[in-house]
């Protein structure tokens, strides 16, 4: 029996996504797409998770869109392109599921990422990557311009920077990544599931409906000119604000003491 | 009798307002919100002020919002819903008085800035911070997502750094502040005012006129879609064209010498 | 006979456009501007061309407005109002044609590049500079606040440092011009011109198609809300997949061969 492309483990709150074809460079065929979005489905409703933690096994952490699943769509009357435009609109559906998941989602990126598989940490909340880890919108090195990924990685980067990434195909650093926003920590290899692990057990040590009603309320403000943007947010807060737990955690503080979320 | 909680000296065209309630770590309380309100507004029709500059006295620059006078609102018949409702709009409105101010406002933060007062530091068109200020959105450690706080992180700073700080309450250096956007310069505590003070001459030597009108253009366009954004920013700058102030600003560099702006 | 203040050589695939102004350094004056349109508009239409270099000749990149001719049009019956608003909405007009080209545009700054030769450079969608260029929109020393250089600025570096530039006039190096993401490299002078031919080179090897449509939907896709972004950037993609070459790019990189795109 086969391994399943994509594994969740449950370590307490936190849920452990890996991306698990490796002969494949964990590319984002239809079918990783697909259990992909079965898992955001599953953990959006899953009230015992706190935080979602998104690795890879393997070489690669992704190698972006299946190649040979695409080019076997040619044969089609339409010659592929109600396929492709199926495709590429499955895959924004499925990026644009992470913002929208009540949880946090940090991406664990131990290797190469490119092309969609890039897309994919740029559209997640936070990243941490391992310090040989490179990214990439490389498509355009086959004829195929990194457009749906460039979405996501223009709303993380300066402009000029997923630009030149997009148009040239070349790679970028950890290191750099961290500089321009891509990433938001970096440690050697040897660190990094520990480092994510950390990262990951601060958040879900948060009280769960501040995180679930701040991270839905940060990416609708974004979206919003700015008035608007602090309509929608001080709407949030005071909704925040009326939460029990939020209560005992505002005033264990004034009380110096540890706020007593265990019913949470 | 008390000393006012917020201060306010001019010194030639600048006015220096000064966060006064070290005891609170100068919290924005309803009181505080309505001192910086009614500062904003007296600054905003006292044409001999060229630049202001918002600095605290005490520990810290500001800890946000006063969480006792928060939790006093819960005995209300609505458990303090519409008063939480109130406040975050009052604290909208206020940060966004910083914008709209004719002149520019830089942030001089020498110690650190949290929560709403980490929001004020980003509301301030340029920002200076001693080079051991630390930087935080960290409402969430008490169970109150910063989610207007973010509002003016996210548009200061990449998407990924604002999320991390707002979803783990975790603090930035000033260093790493001022490489992501959020402060213009870093400096030694002891040269902090000298440093704040050297940005505030070089605004105020400026023709008024161009500083009050290219500040509102430069909020009304960063809005806007790119031929928008065109579109008002050349009004603006023919607008500019047409001052007295211009003409001789621009004629006596055509002539190698200094302006006359003494009677502006 | 005297030079045209824009010189234009073709290298195979790459035109390298020169500021050729330089006793006027590079002044954006109405010619200025006219021969920009001029060039912009035969190159959209000029399939043998796939990548733009934007270089100049003398001391200065560019110095940004013709401040004599500006001062020029105050004799009119308006005060030079209406002038005023043509030459500004001209300018954006040109500014705009950059990023409408179908080429990518390069901009090789060797020295200061200051107000509108500072939106010229943000405006490309790629800058190489040598390490001792500078870069500022300093208008405000004369009394004209850089309105429509902030348009391009403050969409290609975070908005604090935009702000700061336009409100005191000083300089930043290119090597905080990099930090922030208003150039992608900084070269010593001497391989300045070779890094920037590298760097067309590299795209000029692309599939033309998939930079043309690339390059178009990047920047509609940027101003876009999450949602709409995918959708436009999904169809640019499945078009993409379409064009014969990508075809051919995409076998050939699953037969790990080299594409053949002579006939491109």
């Amino acid at each position: 029996m086969e391994e399943p492309i994509l594994l969740r483990e449950d370590h307490g709150a936190i849920a452990r996504l890996t991306l698990n074809n490796p002969r494949a460079l964990n590319a984002l065929s239809e079918e990783m797409l697909d259990a992909l979005a079965a898992a955001f489905t599953a953990l959006a409703a899953d009230e015992t998770i706190r935080v979602v933690v998104l690795a890879a096994n393997g070489k690669a952490f992704s190698a972006g869109h299946d190649l040979k699943q695409m080019q076997g769509a040619r044969g089609a009357n339409d010659g592929g392109q109600s396929y492709y435009e199926r495709l590429f609109a499955r895959c924004g559906e499925v990026m644009q599921m992470i913002p929208a998941l009540p949880q946090p989602v940090i991406a664990e990126v131990h290797a190469i990422a490119t092309a969609a598989g890039c897309q994919l940490v740029a559209s997640c909340d936070m990243a941490v990557a391992a310090d040989g880890a490179i990214f990439g919108v490389n498509g355009v090195n086959l004829g195929l311009f990194c457009s749906t990924p460039a979405v996501a990685l223009a709303r993380a980067v300066p402009r000029k920077v997923a630009f030149e990434m997009a148009a040239t195909g070349e790679f970028i650093s950890a290191a750099r990544a961290r500089e321009v926003g891509l990433v938001n920590r970096v440690v050697p290899l040897e660190e990094l599931r520990a480092a994510t692990t950390a990262l990951a057990e601060v958040v879900a040590q948060k009280l769960p409906v501040a995180i679930r009603l701040g991270k839905q309320g940060f990416y609708d403000q974004i979206q919003q000119p700015l008035a608007a943007a602090y309509d929608s947010a001080g709407a949030v807060m005071a909704a925040n604000m009326m939460d029990p737990g939020t209560d005992e955690g505002v005033q264990a503080f004034i009380e110096k003491r540890k706020p007593n979320w265990s019913e949470g």
